[in-house]
């Protein structure tokens, strides 16, 4: 490339590149046909040739404080000039700031922070927590999860990537609550939290409450559909749990910092975890960075034993630095708070009025900036709509400008924390014309 | 903190908010005493009170190319600015040029890269491959070694760390080369060599080599005591695996990126692999990340097929940009080969003389910048000097000015490979001087 090459030829030379030697996730390599990304702002991502879209992806749900905030970008900078990388064993002023600030949006009783590098391996660590402060092996999870590609977070993951991967043992899958497609014969919020809670509590029994670990869920599982819970079944897990002393860790790398228009989604619910897993938010993803949450009881368990666990990079500086500028500016931007009115005001009504008007539309789901519209090939028998229709829709909104989140007959509607209401009645827009072109 | 803070108040809370709020890798926390590292250049650290340290830990044996060099912090800065985050579905110019730089380092046959978080993602994704291309269960690897602490990972590892977190099935584990301490009764390298590769076919044999997928070993073992394989032994391997269609997969997470004074440690044998597993000095840490270098063999098994793995941050754009500046900063500066002559003519020869001159030095093994000085109580029975003694070193280095790595009973000596003739002196007359004062 030289000093006169244009966008376009960029944006040929970045496919290209991808193409021949990039290797990608979840993916049959040969029919990939990538889109080339190469700067963004705030909502707005654009490629080389200055084609821009509307991210409403928040890319895979985790840039909350949206791109290139400058805060977050300064403050990467900073910590690059002044130490990128330090062993793990070593203190760094900045590591401790970072978990003095995640420490303080998590509340009471929380106490420490384990760093890694992303979702996976907080889930890991949180597991083996788990196993080992109790003694026990099991670790229950929901078919309908997912908990990260790495040994035991992909077999604790429900849905179909656990499949290919089952090579580790000591991990049970229960069903969730999920009324629009219930597993419990249920009618109702009320029956459908009841009777996910019996279903649960006769796993354990079934199981043996004394070989059991962990329960691990997402607090609102994302990927799997943004499945808000119904009023009372986080409340009755925790019961279960709390009764048979197993540990029970939220998975919050996508609900957490923000997305449900809380700090952690668990604050929600009025519900305590005992150990919180996060990543993605954090930092928004700027810098590969995750981690557990812990309460003082579940630290003292490796006050003099060794706990068996760790990583190069954890509680990386430059990772740190990220942590520390984004929550700053979420706090003193007040974009937690912008979250919570945007769904409450804006996209919750605005999406409810978009179903209104489209058929295909089974269910509209979601808290804050973290939404789901199930789409159905038939209202009355909410037969899914197949993965083509879903294709289409995601082709017409990239042509009409919005860069969409799917996943299996859904379109996840999730902008980042900062989206303004403008964004997002553009958005509608968008969504509204696309679906009435395509006549669903 | 105010604007008057000096550097021993902001080592005090450094210290203060790591023993309140983080919680630490592969230890018992009561009893940490970290040393705060507040920021470094080239082969030293230091922290806020000025004290400055000679860091032959190279942190994790990590920052391959030294502390803070300014091309690589350049670098970051560049594409901070730019874009820090992309999903892995769409395609990136950095992440292509990153690719295409760790290839052409790799050489024939590897074509694509599949990018992780580190290097336990990377063993992660380099077992699932195999696992799939080969359409069998088993992972073979030695019981010397560390691949990582996520659930395959830390099982494929075969270290005391293996043992609480055994979860995962189809791992074995077999015995490497080690002629110091040899498991096979052998007295000279052919011999050591000869017999571990009988060993190793007896297991292949014993296990079925049909439900083998993939025989993972690191192209010299690294934490568990720099092990330089005797000549033939990966050769015999090699050829192991190609008689019985076995993914042969050498982890160059430690070894790679120019610790031995080879780009890849595999190239200093003349023997390849099937698949490359890397982090560590591929950026020197500096951003997390890792990843698998691949051939269109194994790549093509995966054209048509779901690869069922991936992760959020996979070719995150400013861990691409980290990749790019340093390998190209490595190249242009003679980084790889600055670490190959001093590993030849100063530091190799520097250790051997240390060790003619200190008895409790059993035996001196490396290569480049990657040694291991094995410490013994009694020079004929080779019985380990205890971890009171390697601790007692490790104190007296520090008080010298010089950061260790301290592993069981050896002090490995890795530094960055960037080092200096000058510095590895002043290296080799502390690490004289301490063992001197205590009479070792």
């Amino acid at each position: 490339m030289t000093d006169d090459s244009t966008g376009d030829d960029l944006d040929a030379l970045a496919y290209e590149l991808d193409r021949a030697h990039v290797f990608h996730s979840w993916s049959a390599q040969a029919s990939l046909h990538p889109m080339v990304i190469a700067g963004g702002a705030g909502s707005t991502v654009w490629d080389h040739a200055g084609n821009r879209y509307l991210d409403f992806s928040s890319q895979l749900v985790n840039t909350n404080i949206g791109h290139q905030h400058p805060a977050v970008v300064a403050g990467i900078t900073r910590q690059a000039e002044l130490l990128t990388t330090v062993a793990p064993v070593h203190a760094n002023l900045t590591r401790g700031r970072a978990a003095e600030r995640i420490l303080d949006r998590a509340g009471e009783p929380f106490s420490k922070v384990f760093f890694t590098n992303g979702g996976a391996d907080a889930n890991e660590n949180a597991i083996r927590m788990a196993r080992l402060h109790t003694g026990h092996d099991k670790v229950l999870s929901m078919y309908r999860s997912y908990h990260g590609n790495t040994g035991a977070a992909v077999v604790a993951t429900g849905d179909w990537r656990r499949i290919p991967n089952e090579y580790a043992r000591a991990h049970v899958h229960f069903f969730g609550p999920y009324l629009y497609r219930s597993d419990f014969w249920a009618q109702t919020p009320e029956q459908e939290s009841e009777r996910a809670l019996r279903h649960l509590a006769r796993v354990v029994e079934a199981e043996g409450p004394q070989s059991i670990a962990a329960i691990l869920i997402e607090t609102i599982p994302g990927t799997a559909g943004v499945l808000v819970p119904p009023p009372g079944y986080l409340d009755g897990v925790r019961e279960l749990a709390t009764r048979h002393g197993i540990v029970l860790i939220f998975d919050e790398v996508m609900a957490g910092f923000g997305r449900t228009g809380e700090w952690f989604a668990f604050q929600g619910f009025g519900v305590v975890p005992d150990l919180v897993t996060f990543a993605k938010g954090v930092n928004s993803g700027y810098v590969p960075a995750g981690g557990v949450v812990i309460p003082p009881q579940i630290a003292a368990s490796f006050d003099e034993r060794v706990f068996p666990g760790g990583l190069t990079y954890s509680g990386h500086p430059l990772a740190m630095g990220s942590i520390v500028a984004a929550l700053d500016a979420m706090s003193e931007e007040g974009i937690v708070e912008n979250a919570a009115e945007i769904g409450r005001s804006v996209l919750g009504p605005g999406l409810e009025e978009l179903a209104s008007r489209h058929p295909s539309i089974g269910e509209v789901r979601g808290v804050g900036v973290f939404w789901a519209l199930e789409f159905v090939s038939d209202a009355a028998t909410r037969e899914p709509l197949p993965a083509a229709g879903i294709g289409a829709i995601k082709t017409a909104l990239i042509e009409r400008g919005l860069l969409p989140f799917t996943a299996d007959n859904r379109v996840h509607v999730v902008p980042p924390c900062i989206v303004t209401p403008d964004e997002v009645r553009t958005a509608l827009a968008i969504y509204d014309e696309a679906l009435t072109a395509l006549d669903l």
